[in-house]
């Protein structure tokens, strides 16, 4: 599929209200605790996308536009929710994490892209050299990946009791 | 978890609210046609979860609490949305999965179902014996099955465009 900055915008607009749908009139026994160590609890996913709009995907495209001498990205720290998240409910989070995303969008439709900015390039402190283009594709996929991490964790929970099809349900594998 | 039907109905009823945010405004680029034909459109997706609805839990549910002398399930048509769906829009499909989804839930609680009752068993055509309460439980991580699979192929619009990023991403492995 063609990149186009509208369709992203699209996807983009919808994550909020989905997270929301989606965890907001769930019990804390979906929703809070992590598996194990290795996996977030949804309250943690939502807390992660809190952080990258306010650290990852805007300020990156503001590097880019930027052009400056440094065009080089400030590491993203995957795990600083575990701290900032502390005390608030996941329903604050899920409001929070709103009000952000429609700020970030709004600054994304002041930029006013076209063909030529998405071609402009930055410098990943890992990965290299990525396009504004790229960036803006990776937040979308970004965002549908944590969906699928949210829906894959609170599945979980029900794991056993679907007792013999377990086996039918990809979710579980 | 332990299995609590009032837990399983907080999950069972955010999933329109889900999926029509999800797909409600996108554009045709993101929820037509398959990705091949192996892989569901989010169109497919929805009729098959209406399918579900009219053919799957509830009738089964019905036909574990009848008890009568054959409490074999009919098999489930995981194809009948291809043709049900024909002429219709991605919305009017998810507002009739909406409608029978409430009305579903209505006739759950109709059912007023008890720790024993939970407890009674019909024969899934292929897997056996199995009880009511992991029918119930199946039917809720069916839902987030779904989602799942839905932000799966709609993130898969944007495999490419992601550039490098590729490999962070999980959805797109």
């Amino acid at each position: 599929m063609r990149f186009q900055i509208e369709k992203a915008v699209e996807m983009l607009s919808q994550t909020p209200s989905t997270v929301k749908s989606l965890l907001g009139n769930l019990s804390d026994d979906w929703t809070k605790n992590a598996l194990d160590s290795e996996n977030w609890s949804p309250f943690d996913i939502v807390g992660h996308l809190i952080h990258g709009e306010e650290t990852d995907w805007i300020p990156r495209a503001e590097i880019i536009l930027g052009q400056g001498e440094n065009s080089i990205f400030e590491a993203f720290d995957r795990f600083a929710q575990f701290e900032k998240s502390k005390g608030k409910t996941i329903n604050e989070l899920i409001e929070t994490f709103a009000v952000l995303r429609a700020k970030n969008i709004e600054i994304l439709g002041e930029m006013n892209l076209d063909e030529e900015k998405l071609k402009l390039k930055g410098i990943h402190p890992e990965l290299g050299e990525v396009t504004l283009e790229q960036l803006l594709a990776t937040w979308t996929v970004h965002d549908l990946n944590h969906i699928k991490q949210l829906v894959t964790v609170l599945a979980d929970r029900y794991a056993e009791n679907v007792g013999v099809w377990k086996q039918y349900l990809s979710i579980l594998q």
